[in-house]
């Protein structure tokens, strides 16, 4: 039966805080100063820090903040032989904190990612934007021409279909980047002074069955809703490959989310990304990917997953099989990182056993 | 073999104007006074107004405008039987417009619609933006993140396949509206003081397999590569339903831009939507509409043409046997509106013989 609420003494916040339910994940390798700007918006959350490189080096973390920091002897001495699977020397380490965290929601983000401004000049609380944008329903099986239609202001239009205005649940929240785009080597190389000025005020369902490139600079997720997919692969030291650590898990989760009828936005909000990374490394870093693309996306695009697939989990796994089966021929990389999506998952839920993860009817 | 162009002598305009190539449609009960406002960014072009309505009624075209005006007569005349494929008494009489035209492309626009400012307080251009659009190449096979990647300022990001990123040719530019947003009636009577305040400054490619409801307001399109099939429906006078001949069109024309990879794109421009029609007079028109939605969105998310289908006309009459087939038993109005399908076509092809198209591979 329902009841009215007793609203009596709550505290009026229109976008909740989420503080005790929200890790920030960092991968770094140098002291933590970029998180000064943010200290107004950040503060009050755990940080996760993931230590990249040389575990002796130490990081140091603006005062005051509240974090745990894990570096490579951690996450051998925690992970055992499984902590194969977690990369080194590439910024796909991240996906550590994603595993050791315990709160329902993420939100990770570069260390060389600012506080933007929006076009009145006011500066833009990324978090609370993830939050809204979490919170909130996604539209996945039907375009709404004025963009996210639960936003204030803004409503489903003339012939959308009643039955899907309930929406479904946002599992992820894929935010922007102003001043240095996220351009690949070659884009890079062509418009070295290209830089992103445009603020372009909207949240957006990403359709079902429309595969995109998420990037890992600016990015908040439902750990709950699908986490252990949330994988960024093998990247970095002793592998072919760099910087498609975000991409892999962007195609894994939209091909999972479109199965599990589970939403993923992108657009708002923005950070402001203030150095390109060096073209030259970076080219040699992704060269490998820029051609395997070409077949990899086809593969994702095609990837159906079975009615007996209905955990994120039981997803992943019908998923690392498919790229052992159909990727191996392209490289034995793909072998050895089907390997390691099995390796993930069964240390995924070795750290987060079924019953102790609250709220989450999926597992 | 591949020559240098002489360019000398030619005129420097990073967006062409079009006047010769372009026609603007607007459907009308009254003097259309509206075109006062634009008469910087249209009076250039050729008007074809289509006089819904009363024929005996004298329609006042502002001094200075090159216009040809059809009324209910003229289509009686020009159309003879096929005539009947027309709706009476709603504005989706304008697909006659469309059908008279002999120009490459068509601008279509409701004569409540005025000059909207952008955030700076600039007029905005829009049939500028929609030959903009038009003229450079959609992306509708993988989702990019910073909006239309041919835009200034913006480009494809990191992740996305470089044999994608010729695109296709853009068939469609849907704009939109600031101040009275597009809503449906039940959508007018709970939020009767909801107005568009947002400037998303955006466009971008609706992605293939992904249906949206296109609004007749702020359209413009290609007629060599859709036209045959921006038919907008039987509507209005003598029919069951009003209001869904854009979304109707709008339907159709995904499914066909997307079997013949062909783009649509949405976003800018906007125009100022002036005022909002009565939400109890819309109810009466919209209300069967507003559940046969519920299965019509269905069977165009699942219609499949056959490879056979290599021209719109033969890709749209595919699709009125599918509605004859799939939709009669919703309502005997979709057999007739199946048999006004062909009927539209045949007419078409008449006053467009196929070796009088200009320009057009497919006819």
């Amino acid at each position: 039966m329902v009841e009215p609420a007793n609203t009596v003494g709550l505290p009026v916040n229109p976008t909740p805080l989420l503080t005790d339910e929200l890790d920030i994940v960092i991968p770094t390798i140098r002291n933590l100063d970029f998180l000064e700007m943010w200290r107004p918006f950040l503060q009050p959350y755990h940080l996760i820090i993931v230590q990249d490189g040389d575990p002796t080096k130490k990081i140091h973390v603006p005062e005051g903040y509240d974090y745990e920091l894990y570096n490579r002897n951690d996450i051998n001495r925690i992970l055992g032989p499984k902590a194969s699977c977690i990369s080194f020397k590439d910024s796909a380490c991240r996906c550590f904190g994603y595993m050791v965290s315990k709160k329902k929601y993420i939100f990770t983000i570069d260390d060389d990612c600012f506080v933007a401004k929006d076009p009145s000049g006011k500066a833009v609380n990324a978090l609370e934007q993830h939050i809204k944008n979490l919170l909130c329903p996604s539209s996945p099986f039907f375009f709404n021409t004025l963009y996210d239609p639960y936003r204030e202001g803004a409503d489903f239009v003339r012939g959308y279909p009643f039955s899907l205005r309930e929406g479904v649940s946002t599992a992820v929240s894929h935010g922007l980047w102003l001043n240095i785009p996220d351009y690949d080597a070659p884009t890079q190389l062509v418009k070295p002074k290209e830089r992103n000025i445009r603020y372009v005020d909207a949240v957006m369902t990403i359709p079902k069955g429309t595969l995109f490139p998420m990037c890992g600079m600016n990015l908040a997720f439902d750990r709950d809703l699908i986490g252990p997919a949330m994988y960024f692969g093998l990247m970095g030291d002793g592998q072919p490959i760099g910087r498609y650590d975000d991409m892999w898990a962007g195609w894994c989760i939209k091909v999972i989310c479109d199965h599990l009828s589970l939403g993923v936005k992108t657009g708002l909000p923005y950070i402001y990304h203030s150095k390109a990374s060096n073209p030259f490394v970076n080219l040699k870093k992704e060269y490998k990917g820029i051609f395997w693309q070409e077949e990899i996306i086809p593969f994702f695009q095609n990837a159906k997953l079975s009615k007996e697939a209905t955990t994120v989990q039981q997803c992943y796994i019908e998923l690392s099989k498919m790229v052992k089966e159909k990727l191996s021929s392209l490289d034995p990389y793909f072998d050895k990182l089907a390997d390691a999506m099995v390796t993930w998952i069964e240390a995924w839920d070795e750290l987060n056993p079924p019953a102790a993860v609250a709220g989450n009817g999926k597992a």
